[in-house]
C-alpha cells in the first residue's frame, strides 16, 4: 500500500448537463482482484464531451452524479487481497471495460460484446477524472518506460484503431481510405501504415487535422466535401471515423470490389445505404464496439514508436479544469486530444 | 457432332417490353473452347420476369432483341476445336457467367466480380430460352444421372444459395433467419439445414410458400409482417432473400451480437439502416453477387438428395409458352419455379 | 438443496496402476459459483483406460489417489451461494475443464489453451466416477429432455468432434477422410455429415467399427491398412482419429491441394512427416486440444437427432464395475463406448 | 516491335550437371497473349544452383538443355497480336509461373496450385538467363521507376516472402521467429516488419547474414545452433526459411499456443515432428508453394521503400559468367543474392 495514499481523494463529478464540480470522495477500497491506480493522465473522448453537453448518449442517461473519463494511465498504489498479476509501483494503462468473462459472448471469445459489461464513464459506472481509481488487475496493463503517461492513457483510443484495422484486415499493400481525421482517425492512419498499407488517404473538413494526418503518415489528404479522392484510387478498406453519414455515402462508390468497410465514428445511424452497391461489389460492412485483447498490440505499437501518441496531445488540464478540457475542441479548431492530469500541478 | 443438329434452331426472343416471339436462328458455331448444348430445361428467374415486364434492370437495358433464361441444363451436342474437358453426350448444367479469368478480380480468386464478365440473359448477351446454346467448356458442368434435367437447370439458383450460406458461415448449431421464401429463400433453407443449422426460421407474406419452406426443412415459419419471430430466437445468421427493405429492417433488431447478414434479394436499396445497431453488435453485413466455384458443391448437394430441387418446379412450358412461364408467378400464388423446356413437346 | 443428499458419497478411486477401489468420501461443498451434480452417466475415455493401465499419460502422472471419468451428466442437487445461472433439478452435461478465464489465452478467446486449466480426471484433479461432483455453474450445461443421460455424458466426446470439424472447416461439398473409427471417429463422421460433407470415408483395422461407421453415415469404409481408398477420392479434409502415425502417413498422399489436416488421435508423435508434400500442396495441419465453446453446438446436434449418441453405448456399468468398464475395449472388439452409471442400480 | 530486336539472341544453357554454355538461339515469337521482354536482371535462386550442381530437384530432372533463371525483370520489346494490357517500352517484373486459369485449383482461387502450371527454369520450361524471354502479358508486371532493374527481378523472392507472411497472418504486435537468413529469410524479416510485427527474431549459422538481418530490421539475431532465443520470447509466428529439419525442431518448443508455422525452406522433409506439441498447443502448420496474386503487394512494398531489395544484391554477372554467379554462394560466405545481367556489359 502506498503510504501517501490518504482516505479521501479529489474527483471531477458531472452533476447534470454542463455542471461539473470537484468533490472530495473516499479513496475506493480495492476488491480482492482489483488494484488501485493513482491516475496520471486521462484523455478526453468525444463521448465525455457528449455526456457533458447533453447528459446522455442514446439510451445511456446520466441520472446520478458521474465521473467522466475512460482513457487513463497511472501507477498501482494498492492491490486487493487476491491480486497475483500486478504489484505496487507498476505504471499501467487502464482498459476501461470490465466484462464478466462468463456470458455466452465472453465464452465465445468476444468479451467486448459482453452482456454484462461494466464500462468506465458510462452511466452509472464512474470513470477516471479522479485522483485514484479501482480496476480489476487484468485490465491494468503494465507499460514500459518508453511509453509516457499521456501515451499510456491514449492506448485506449489506440485500441479502437487497432481493433478497427484488425477487422478491416489491413496488411501490406492495402489501399485504405479513412474518413475523419479526429483522434481515432489519426490513430487509424498510423496503425494502417504500421500494418503495411500502401496508401492511406484521409478526408476531413478541417485542414489543420489533415495537416497532422500528413505528418503522421497519410499518403494523401483530401478536403471534404469539396475535393475529390486521388484519381484512380480504389480503396479496398474504408475506415469511417467521422460519424457523419454523408461521409460514408460519399466514400462507398469509390470502393474496390470486395472492399471492407469498418464503421468507427458514431452518429451516422439510419443512413440510406445503397445496398445494391454492397451487393454488386460484395462489400463487407461492419462496426467496431470497443475492442477485445488489443492492449498487448497497442503497447507494442506505442513502445516501438510505430505509432506516435504524444503528438496528439494538444492541451493538459488539471482536475479543476475539466470543463475547459471538455470544451477545448469547441473553442480551438487545432484541438486534437486534451488530457486531464488529476495529480498535483 | 450430333448428327441431328441442323443449321437452324428456335429461340424465344424478347423484342421489347412484353414482346416475345419465337424465331428461327442459325445454330451457333462453337468457339475453340466452347461446347454446344442442346437445352433440356431452363428455370425462370425473377430477373427474366423483370426484363420482360420492364425492359431493364437498373442500368442494364434491353436495347436489342434478347434471349432470356440463364438457369439451364442440357446435353453436349458439339465441341469446339480446342475442347479437352467435355465430350459429346454429356449431360451438363450451365454456369451462365463467363469471366475473363485475367482481370485483377479473377486473379485474386473472385471471378464472380470479374471486370469483364459476360453473363447470359443480361443485355446484350443472349440466354438459353433456345434449343441450343454455346458455352465455354469450363462452365458446362457434367451432372450425374441422379440429377434430373430440371434439377440440373436449378443448380444455378442453388449456387446462389450455396454462395450465400458460404458467406454467412452457416455450420452446425447456426441459428438462421431467412427473410423471403421465394425460390432462392427455399434453397437457402435447404442448404442451411444441409450445413447443420440448428434453427432455420423463415418469414414471408405468402402462406403457401411458408408451407413449402416447412416441408423443405424450416424449423419454424413466420407470417410477415404480422407475426413475431419465435420467442427467444436470436439468429446469428440472417439471409435476406426478399429484396424488401422493411423485411431487412424488421429482422436486424433480433440478431445476436456478431451475427452475419447476407443480402441476396435485390431491390432493397437505399434502406435507412440503423448503423448504430451494426456497430453495437458488431454485425457483419455483406451481399452476394452471383457465385464463384459453387457448382461442385451444388452438384454434390443435389446428387445426394441433401437438397431437393425438383420439388420447386411448379410448371413446365414449351418455347412457345415463355410468356406464360414468365407470367406464372403473377397469376398463380402457388408458383415457385416455372421451367421452360425448349425441346420438342 | 436436495434433501436426499447425505454427507458422504461413493467414488471409484484409482490408487495405483490397475488398482481401483470404491471409497466413501465426503460430499463436496460447492464453492460460491459451483453447483453439485448427482452423476447419472459417465463415458469411459481412452485416457481413463490409459491412466488405469499405465498410471500416466506423458508428463501427467498419477501420484495420489485419483477419481477418473470426465464425460459426465447428471442433475443439479445443490448450488453455491453466488450461483445465478443454474437451479436445482436441472439436467446437465458437464464440461470437464475449468479455465481461469483470465490468462492471455483466455482473453484471446482460446480458453481451451488456458495456462491454468483445471481438468477433470487429469492428475491431480478428480473426475466423475462418483456419485456427486462439484463444477462451476458455467460448465454444467442444461440439456433438454430429448437428450438422454448417456447422450448428455457423451456431449463431451461430441465436443471434440465438433471442435475438430470446426477447425477442419467441413461444410457442404467437403470430401472428408476420417482415419480411425473409435468413438471420436464415429462422432466426427456424424458431425461431418451434419455439416454437409459430400463424402465421408472412414478407415480402420476393425471391421465391426467400420460397420457402425456405415450405419452412422460414412459414405464408404476402408479396411486399413490393406485396402485402398476409393478410386479418385481426393479428400480436402483429413481428420486423424487413430493416433497411429502410419495411418496419418498413409493418408497424406491422397489429399487434395490445400487440404486441411486435423490431428485428434493421440499417440502419433515424432512421425516422420513428408514436409515437402505439406509444402507442395499447401496442406494445413493442426491439432485439437479439447474444445472451446462447443456445448451449445453439441447440444443442438444431439437434441435434433443430427448426431446419434446413444448408438455408441455398448455397455453400462455400476461404480463397483469401473475396472470392468475400463477393460471392455480390451476384452470385446465390439466395444465402442462403455458408460459408468454411479447411481443405485 | 523494338527495331533493335534481331533474329537471334544469346542464352545461357545448362546441358548437363555443371555444364553451362552460352548459345545463340532464335528470338522467340510472342504468342497472341505474350510479350517479349528484353531481360535486364535475373536473380540467382537456390533452385538454379541445385539444378546446376545436381541436375535435378526431386522428381524434376533436367533431361534436355535448359535455360535457368526465374527471377527476372526487363523491358517489353514486342507484343503479341492479342495483347491489350501491356505496351512497348514498359519496364516489367516477370512472374515466372503461368497457370492455366482453368483447372479446379485455379477456379477455386489458388492459381499457385494449378494442376498444369508452366514454370520458368523448371524442366522442361526454359527460364530467363537469356537476352529475351516471352511471357504471357498478365505475368509481366509493370513497375514504377522507383524500382530498379535488380529490385524488379527480386520481386519474385519478395513474393515468396509476401505469401509466407500472408499465410502466417503477420500483423501489428506479431512476434515472429524466422529460421534462416538467406535471401528469402531476409525478405521475410522485412515484410514482417512492414506488416507491423513487434518482434522479428532471426536465427542462422552465418553471422554475416545475421548482421544483414539486423540492418534490415530484425529486432534480435541468434547464432544457431549454439545460442538460445531471447529470454521469454514466445513467437506466435514461425517462418522456417532454412530448409533444415533441426532448425524447425529446435524452434517448435518455443512457440506460443495457437502459433502459426509456415514452411518456406525446402529440404526438411521426413522430419520427425512432435505431433503431440502440435496438438497440445493447437499449432497450425502449413507450407508455401510459390505465390498467387502477390505482385501488386510486392511492387507496393518495393516502390515505397518499405522493403529494401537492392541491399540484397551481392554481385552482378554477365551471361558469360552464369557459372560464376551460380557458384558465388559456395565461394563467398558474404553472398546473398547474385544477379545475372544478360545485356551488353
Amino acid at each position: 500500500m502506498d503510504t501517501q495514499l490518504g482516505t479521501t481523494m479529489r474527483a471531477s463529478v458531472l452533476r447534470g448537463t454542463g455542471d461539473l464540480v470537484v468533490e472530495d470522495r473516499p479513496v475506493p477500497e480495492p476488491g480482492p482482484h482489483q488494484v488501485l491506480v493513482r491516475v496520471a493522465s486521462v484523455g478526453v473522448c468525444g463521448s465525455d464531451v457528449h455526456y457533458y453537453e447533453h447528459g446522455r448518449i442514446g439510451s445511456y442517461v446520466v441520472e446520478q452524479p458521474l465521473v467522466l473519463g475512460h482513457e487513463a494511465s497511472g501507477v498501482v498504489v494498492a492491490v486487493g487481497s487476491a491480486v497475483t498479476r500486478r504489484h505496487l509501483g507498476q505504471r499501467v494503462s487502464i482498459e476501461p471495460g470490465e466484462p464478466d468473462l462468463a456470458c455466452p459472448q465472453c465464452l465465445a471469445g468476444r468479451y467486448n460484446l459482453c452482456e454484462a459489461m461494466s464500462f468506465h464513464a458510462t452511466p452509472p459506472v464512474d470513470g477516471s477524472f479522479a485522483e485514484v481509481v479501482a480496476v480489476h488487475e487484468l485490465f491494468a496493463h503494465p507499460v514500459p518506460d518508453s511509453v509516457s503517461d499521456d501515451a499510456a492513457a491514449l492506448l485506449e483510443p489506440l485500441s479502437v484503431a487497432v481493433w478497427a484495422c484488425r477487422k478491416a484486415g489491413v496488411t501490406a499493400g492495402s489501399r485504405v481510405l479513412v474518413t475523419g481525421a479526429g483522434p481515432v482517425g489519426l490513430l487509424v492512419v498510423q496503425v494502417a501504415r504500421a500494418q503495411g498499407a500502401a496508401d492511406v488517404v484521409v478526408t476531413d473538413v478541417n485542414p489543420d487535422r489533415l495537416a497532422v494526418a500528413g505528418e503522421l503518415g497519410a499518403t494523401a489528404t483530401v478536403r471534404a466535401p469539396a475535393d475529390a479522392l486521388p484519381d484512380g484510387f480504389a480503396p479496398d478498406v474504408l475506415v469511417e471515423c467521422s460519424g457523419h453519414g454523408p461521409a460514408l455515402l460519399a466514400a462507398l462508390p469509390a470502393l474496390a470490389p470486395a472492399a471492407r468497410v469498418v464503421l468507427v465514428g458514431m452518429g451516422g445511424s439510419d443512413v440510406a445505404l445503397p445496398l445494391s452497391l454492397v451487393q454488386e461489389r460484395e462489400l463487407v460492412l461492419t462496426g467496431v464496439f470497443r475492442y477485445a485483447d488489443t492492449w498487448p498490440t497497442a503497447i507494442a505499437l506505442a513502445a516501438s514508436g510505430q505509432v506516435e501518441l504524444d503528438r496528439l496531445v494538444t492541451g493538459r488540464y488539471g482536475l479543476d479544469q475539466v470543463a475547459e478540457a471538455l470544451s477545448a475542441a469547441r473553442t480551438d479548431p487545432g484541438t486534437i486530444k486534451p488530457v486531464v492530469r488529476p495529480g498535483p500541478a
